[in-house]
């Protein structure tokens, strides 16, 4: 039998994020610090909206871009917040979360070789949709000394005749990193100087902790050029709804809708009916979370410091990014060592790209008794580790 | 501005079946007979599952390729029904629908420019999807004569040295057309001998009206060679909550998993809990739904004959395909007259392929007072149409 599978395909990686997660989930007494999601439910009058929906037998399909009442709530939002205007009708489209708006704003836009710049680190589908789509991922390596923000400059040196998109993944998953006003006017200058579009993926946007987010539609010039990904996962502690949204001009709106219709009809109608009530009256929650993320954030930062653990302070998502340098280990090392020994399972930098060598991604979508007993872990890990090379 | 867009994208045309429903929306005392969703809820005890699963706060990821429950109900499911062993871990996925499905199994399998056998008139995704993919459609048209059919020789004539994947999609939407054992005997040693591999799009398998539905991995040396798509859209009436599956070698499931993890996550969790259920305990659903539809198809075939409208009796799906040749209009032309005269929408052969000219695609998902009323006022139109030519 000749060989099924496309040859493109096969090379893409597989996420190094879940690696960890088989074997943590099969060993005793240990703690997960690794996965990318709120630890709440979702809040009550969320679920029960869409516990109505079910009750009044809406099990049908939507209209292919969604409802229309979570699309004109969309656009309050989108205005609310980042005094944006989009038109329900045609600039706005729900998708299966962030990550079908991700890979469907690259399939509408993307030509065979065209390239796309992709800061690392950052989260692990940008790479492989970019190769689905046929595009050519192109890595922009951010550093530490920038605290992960991307900078004029090293957008400038990254592209080319044939740079496409600009990918912005702000607040970012692993680091943390945000990027303010200043930081986006710099960039945003270059954007329009090389005539390039941005796919801004702002699923963190609402866990901000300096400030509200700012959002690269709100700076002149670029609501034509960027597609904004947003959705309800990580807000309203929604991830398993699987419901997210794009914003654009209306002509990549349209190629997107075309894709969605094709490839998955309509996103999941219960959903869409408990995100109108999100929209609607889920500000309290999002703050309490929020709140609830920051005495956390600030928690692990202060235990880092009266460790010695190296650590620039992230302000956004819900995510630490310490450096490990000093112990001589690889990431990879360090994470396999520590559940291991300590039986607590970390992420190490590299699932984020090459340049999270020496880096681990935590999260801190974990109750703080949880975290508590993570750090005393940790702390006679790296105390260890630290007689280990005296 | 440059242009954003991808050239391949913007000349795919829009699906030409939405198009009579934004009319027909609009449209005081109209009637559609052109959506293809059943017209069920979902049966109770499924969504109180659902529901059952918000009030437990199980509002989280499932793994990627979905609820360990859920494919281990689909295994038997499969075993029960086609008498293939499938295994829970490898060799089956959970999608976003069964379009999701036919999205990633093309994904998976497509080198660029490789052919993609697709027998029109047949679901609008399946050319779409294998563009995007970066294949090459091979439409493959099906004659009335044959009731719609694929044959061996069709088949055999359509493969070339580039062929990789033929689309199976049987029950056929929109002909209602099936493929028998023997008709399946006849295409399987054609893929066999050719070394191809096949999709097999049997997400209407539960509704046919002539023995079971037989399904072509059931066939000497198929599983190995075969994708099959199915989900809980059309038989547990389920279109709104979008769960789908595939099946298949694990190598390509493999794939297909990676495809899924990173451009969509996971399916919606609310909706896997729900299929769980309907796996255990919705074969009585399956079975009275199956029966009202089988009575409307009948009450349709009665009167077709009586109206004189020729139509070939159509055993799956809930669709028929009358002829309308003898009116001398187009399907398109005769689609509008009908609804802007008699305010019935119908959806045009043609939207499911150019040889779908002189067919007209009616759905029989409407209550039987439904079916009465746009029959009289179809029996009036075409009694109009004959009075015309005279």
């Amino acid at each position: 039998m000749r060989n099924p599978l496309a040859e493109h395909v096969v090379e893409i990686k597989p996420s190094g994020i879940r690696k960890f997660f088989d074997i943590v989930s099969e060993m005793k007494d240990a703690i997960s610090l690794g996965v990318g999601e709120p630890d709440f439910d979702t809040p009550w009058h969320i679920r029960d909206e869409g516990i109505y929906s079910l009750e009044k037998g809406r099990t049908f399909y939507t209209s292919n871009s969604g409802l229309k009442e979570l699309r004109m709530e969309i656009c309050n939002y989108m205005k609310r917040r980042t005094g944006v205007s989009y038109h329900f009708n045609d600039e706005v489209i729900i998708t299966v979360g962030g990550s079908e708006g991700i890979d469907i704003a690259l399939r509408a836009m993307l030509n065979p070789g065209e390239e796309v710049l992709i800061p690392q680190p950052s989260y692990v589908s940008y790479e492989p949709c970019t190769i689905l789509a046929g595009g050519k991922p192109v890595i922009i390596n951010l550093k530490a000394e920038n605290e992960f923000r991307l900078t004029a400059q090293e957008l400038r040196d990254a592209i080319t005749d044939k740079t496409k998109i600009l990918i912005l993944p702000f607040p970012n998953n692993p680091t943390g990193a945000i990027m303010e006003k200043a930081d986006l006017d710099a960039i945003a200058e270059v954007i329009r100087e090389k005539d390039i579009f941005v796919i801004s993926d702002e699923i963190y946007s609402e866990l901000s902790y300096k400030g509200d987010h700012v959002s690269i539609v709100s700076l002149p010039g670029m609501q034509e050029r960027t597609i904004l990904i947003n959705g309800f996962s990580k807000a309203y502690a929604m991830t398993g709804w699987r419901l997210g949204y794009a914003c654009g001009p209306k002509e990549i709106i349209a190629q997107m809708t075309k894709i969605h219709q094709f490839a998955i009809m309509c996103a999941p109608t219960t959903s869409q009916y408990a995100a109108v009530e999100a929209l609607r009256n889920g500000d309290a929650d999002v703050e309490m979370m929020r709140d609830a993320y920051n005495q956390r954030r600030r928690f692990l930062m202060n235990a880092f410091q009266e460790m010695g653990l190296e650590c620039f302070e992230p302000f956004g998502a819900f995510y630490v990014f310490p450096c490990i340098k000093e112990f001589g280990l690889t990431s990879e090392e360090f994470a396999t060592r520590f559940l291991n020994e300590e039986k607590v399972a970390v992420v190490p930098g590299t699932a984020f790209g090459d340049c999270g060598e020496g880096f681990l991604r935590i999260s801190y979508a974990y109750s703080i008794e949880n975290l508590k007993v993570a750090l005393e872990r940790l702390n006679r890990f790296i105390e260890r580790l630290r007689a280990e090379k005296q």
